[in-house]
């Protein structure tokens, strides 16, 4: 029995392949450094939310591939910038040496910008929908990675500004949380069930961003470098305050069963096929990278 | 006689002056280093020419703030990146020292990632128009300053690419000519004239796009620091290729005022009111910052 549903990671991993941002040869070489970052492989979790949950509506899954791939665009973009040296100075991500290492940190600044921006524009020239529903999926994918998102959250990570353990623990989770929730969110708006059929899927999005920043910080301690795909222990050189940190590792991963539980339970109310979601929550929970 | 739509400037700037990007506490030290380069004044050229293009067509400038606001959080996003020491190193801008100097690199390159994120989110949520012109308008954009447009532009112009001078010239428009020419592009989509209108305004956008630039090149070389509000001589610091360093300074003034002369054609070609433009035109003729 497969335990992902490695059909739509292969729809999406040939979408993106097949994806060229440059149309001048003056402008290949930043084109190259975008599909270098691009395409390292990985489980792809967040398009395959994206499409996993189309699905479950009954909605066919190859209708969502430009609005996934935007999202995939879009955490590749935050993991360039996020390397960089004067973010957390990392040399290796997805088991090959960062951008900036291979392109010199001015062209990684510019692939992260370029990739946003592609992002955006796929999505706005190439997902099917009406435009009203279209632009209602771009702002909930927007709100996720501005200021009180993705972006907010990297702030907050990198300052370290004087905060509560809770407090600042919350603010981490929206540099993964939001997008992860998202993925599915974007989908809801632009499939269109009631919105009272939302609810539940919405729970499960927010959880399942929970659970995945658990599992981020039980891996970063205990993972290895060559699992990972990066450095393991990153979180505490730079002294993050993570859920390990936070509860030590045996609480943290009491907190993860009970994320992993409370995530089924709300998926158990969803009224469409819950299956590659169930897949993608327990892949989620027991990854080893 | 006011030689530049000083009631639009104050329009956009007032706009600019109260918008706000974080709801938490957490992040309000991002949307204060994203307001820093934001508010740092100067002549709102591509808001105002948005604005103006809006009022030639007898459609209200003030439906059209939010993305004429979004144009101006690009460009300021565009200028924070630019700054960065990884690629032009500058330290002043707008008079200012430019973000990274007072925030540090991690929170600029942020400040510049929460701006383009926020400049979209300003346009999906609160854009006035028809859905469909609405995302129109966003493709126009988008294509501006993707990897064929103003991160391109910056890419090869810190890469400095083995191209033909006046190939890599063009490429250099990129970075500027583009987001001008979308400023009047966006409005023409969302205030939908008839498409045979639009021609003269959009053959005016591509030069007022070259003559921004020919005046830029030559005002790196013969303007002073306080009246640029910058450093002069940067792009002969940087080995760039300019209309100055290939052409020389007198054959680039010759540039200049063709360029000048073929705008003000294109101008009166059009079917609307051309007051503002005008002015505009001339006021980037001539300015001395």
């Amino acid at each position: 029995m497969s335990t992902y549903p490695d059909d739509l990671r292969e729809l999406i991993e040939k979408y993106l392949a097949g994806l060229r941002f440059s149309a001048i040869p003056e402008t290949e070489g930043l084109d190259e450094a975008m599909r270098y970052s691009l395409l390292a492989g990985g489980k792809r979790i967040r398009p395959v939310l994206a499409l996993a949950t189309s699905r479950s509506l009954a909605v066919e899954p190859e209708s969502m591939l430009p609005a996934a791939a935007a999202i995939e665009l879009i955490h590749t973009y935050s993991l360039i910038h996020d390397d960089l040296p004067a973010m957390d100075d990392d040399d290796l991500r997805r088991g090959r040496a960062t951008s900036h290492v291979v392109f010199g940190e001015n062209v990684a600044i510019l692939a992260g910008d370029g990739l946003f921006a592609e992002a955006l524009r796929l999505f706005t020239e190439h997902q099917q929908g009406e435009p009203a529903s279209v632009l209602a999926a771009l702002r909930e994918l927007l709100a996720a990675i501005g200021v009180d998102g993705m972006v907010g959250g990297q702030y907050v990570d990198v300052t370290q500004e004087e905060l509560g353990a809770e407090q600042l623990r919350g603010l981490h989770a929206l540099k993964t949380g939001r997008l992860i929730a998202a993925s599915l969110g974007v989908v809801l708006v632009l499939a269109g069930p009631n919105e009272p059929d939302t609810i539940p899927y919405r729970r499960f999005a927010e959880e399942l961003g929970v659970l995945f920043q658990i599992v981020d910080d039980i891996l970063d301690v205990t993972g290895s470098d060559e699992e990972l795909g990066k450095r393991h222990g990153s979180d505490e050189r730079h002294g993050k305050l993570t859920y390990v940190s936070l509860f030590g590792l045996e609480r943290a991963r009491e907190l993860a069963a009970e994320s992993h539980r409370k995530a089924h339970e709300a998926l158990a109310a969803v009224r469409g096929d819950p299956r590659d979601l169930s897949q993608i929550t327990d892949f989620i929970y027991t990854r080893q990278s």
